[in-house]
């Protein structure tokens, strides 16, 4: 009651009082009624640097904390706040194992209208991601990186939380979202965390200040954990890459490890694998990264520890060496253009509602993702268009799905006529350094 | 959820979604933790004039809404928010009963530091509170009014919806603190009101600001739900009267009654009855409600009234006639004065803390309340007193308790040297009314 009453008037909560409302709750001594009445209240109320730290950390440790001190290696990770067609984590973890830097990866489904990594890996025939800790352990010091699930020893106050914000509105608050990404990524026992913060019409946070706020806060609760981390601004207005879907998706990344895809794909794999492989002192600076990157895929070191790793979770390697292997839509059918012009905008979050209606995610917790169909853009910001050109293909099970995800999509283009326009940048910001390695200088 | 979101986002609730949302709950489809968050939101976003009504509206019809259509009298009744020594009740409905006005009144019971009607009516021996309807209106149709506790046929939403906010911090909201009045208020079928509301140490709002927010609040929310409502802005800094506790203000009532008791609240019942026979069409002014007030003081005919609700409510009337026969407490001490000065003001809810310390008030919902302890000012703001002068009398039945009150007591008066201090104003402000009688221009 006392510590409901201090955050709705606004006082700061102590450390004792944080701690305690975390690891009571987490115990069921406290009840769900007055749990929703305080998140309501840090909602509007906001949170203190020292307030959401202390409740990061009290998440975290309602769990297990992982480590790994058999691994000499730095042991760095990437998160993504989530977008679509954001696939960048299946190139990233190879890449920075096949340079000497531990990846232990603990990814999340698809959520709302963006894909999630995990839906992704399981379009690989036979990949397990839910491994248990020993498994986990076993992989990462075979190949040096593993992508699994939250297991239920994985930050249990942050499952109980999440589940209780999803159905009291108090998901949108960006020191309750900070906690919750941070307690579950520092159980992952990393060193190191480099943040893909999307803004921009695809993204949850639309405005970039929103996106910055945020990027700040969990550079900031990282660093006082302990942790390096670097939070890149990245722009989520239209699809990133070509193909949105999980095993489109997949071939995608395969595209990308073997050297070829889509221009904006390779530039945000190379941004943010610098930063981890220079976070992981594989690289002596970001520029030394980005060399490093290019080389790990011209070498095909990144495509061989990927297979590697799909081997060792139980996936079938051949389905990289042939991703004709990867599950298949039994139909296709092409969004054509309907006026003369070029692409100016998306509705970002509209592409990604299209592939969740295809039924590659979930509108319902319980539904099952099929993970054959999805969108391939042929037509992205910049690029000029004719009338019944081709926009986009869609890969589908369901012409019913198809015939609504055609009109969300043809409806998602914006199409302008005058001079092209360019497309947004893709990286706006990066936050947590000042020249120094972030988090060395504090 | 939307509902949640919307309020959260400080977004105008339609009606539709607050009846919606009230009916919901009182039927148990919507569950608690929900509906924190909810009021949660509702303190920190506020509400609207049209919101809080169709909230009190919708609270008022989740029960019985009582009439009287068999009186041809007006129905006006009188609430106050509560304070230390606050028993007008007692004296308002008889005088108004002898007049020809109607007052079925439901009262509540002490609440924090203060006192409650209920609790004083039985500390008439015999009184019964817990009258079915049917029980109170022949008493109401018998002597004009008659005063009873809440029913569970009462606004029933307003029960449930107070128990969760008692426990999740969600009580100080004027919104909300206006909903749970007035819909209780309005479900006694009453055409006027007449609203105490109290400012300063001995009250919930110690701020005038805030007892003029909710005044301006429920005087509003009754013109739109069609009543007349008037409210006084009274003082509260020191205990009204001299006497504190069950029996003891019950006494001072009976002496009011009989023409005598303390100014102060001579004073405030002349001005809250004067109101209360305007707006019931027994006088042509307040000033003539005055008269009328004193009239039916000297006449005896309060009295009478008061004796014959007393005695139709199953409670002795001799216990009036004699008031030693009242419930009188086995010990008293004499709390005495340290210094030489004047008294300048009072901790006024410390007050009514030593009353529930001696057991004339609860400090757990389940305990009993003593009705033969309380406490006799001997000196209010603007007495002087010399050292070893009596301040108090303590009436108890434990004399650990009364070693704690006495604490309290003496603690609670602020004694200053030099010149007298002016006992501060009773009546601070009337809202509700610009000549005409409230409501009726509207």
């Amino acid at each position: 009651m006392d510590v409901i009453r201090k955050k709705r008037d606004g006082v700061e909560l102590s450390a004792a009082e944080i701690e305690w409302l975390v690891a009571s709750y987490t115990r069921g001594e406290v009840p769900d009624y007055q749990i929703s009445a305080w998140l309501m209240a840090v909602v509007l109320r906001g949170m203190t640097r020292a307030e959401t730290a202390v409740l990061t950390d009290s998440m975290l440790h309602s769990g297990d904390v992982l480590s790994f001190p058999s691994i000499a290696a730095k042991k760095v990770d990437k998160h993504s706040t989530g977008g679509v067609g954001d696939k960048t984590s299946l190139v990233l973890a190879p890449v920075a194992a096949a340079a000497g830097v531990a990846v232990p990866m603990i990814s999340g489904r698809g959520l709302g209208h963006t894909g999630g990594t995990l839906d992704k890996l399981e379009a690989i025939p036979g990949f397990n991601v839910n491994l248990s800790t020993a498994e986990f352990r076993r992989v990462l010091e075979t190949c040096g990186c593993a992508m699994i699930g939250q297991t239920p020893q994985i930050a249990p106050a942050d499952r109980k939380l999440y589940a209780l914000r999803d159905v009291t509105g108090t998901v949108e608050s960006p020191y309750l979202i900070c906690a919750s990404i941070m307690s579950k990524k520092l159980a992952e026992g990393i060193d190191a965390l480099v943040l893909d913060v999307k803004t921009g019409s695809g993204a949850f946070m639309k405005k970039e200040e929103d996106a910055v706020f945020l990027a700040e806060l969990m550079a900031e609760t990282g660093q006082r954990m302990g942790k390096q981390v670097v939070a890149l601004i990245t722009d989520m207005n239209q699809p990133l890459g070509n193909m949105v879907g999980n095993a489109l998706e997949v071939v995608e990344c395969v595209d990308i490890l073997k050297g070829g895809g889509p221009a904006d794909l390779r530039e945000l794999c190379a941004e943010l694998a610098a930063w981890m492989l220079y976070l992981g002192n594989a690289a002596a600076s970001v520029e030394d990264g980005k060399r490093l990157y290019k080389k790990s895929i011209s070498s095909g070191e990144a495509l061989e520890k990927f297979k590697q790793m799909v081997e060792l979770q139980g996936g079938d390697p051949r389905s990289i060496d042939d991703t004709s292997r990867l599950p298949q839509a039994r139909h296709w059918v092409k969004i054509l253009s309907e006026g003369n012009g070029f692409v100016s905008s998306f509705q970002g979050e509209q592409v990604g509602t299209a592939c969740v209606v295809l039924g590659g995610g979930r509108e319902k917790k319980e539904d099952a993702v099929d993970p054959a169909v999805g969108i391939v853009l042929h037509k992205k910001i910049g690029d000029s268009v004719s009338q019944n050109e081709p926009l986009a293909t869609i890969y589908h099970n369901d012409s019913g799905r198809a015939e609504r995800a055609g009109r969300l999509l043809l409806e998602s283009f914006g199409i302008t006529e005058g001079s092209p326009p360019t497309a947004p940048a893709l990286v706006r910001r990066v936050l947590g350094t000042s020249g120094e390695k972030p988090g060395g200088a504090h």
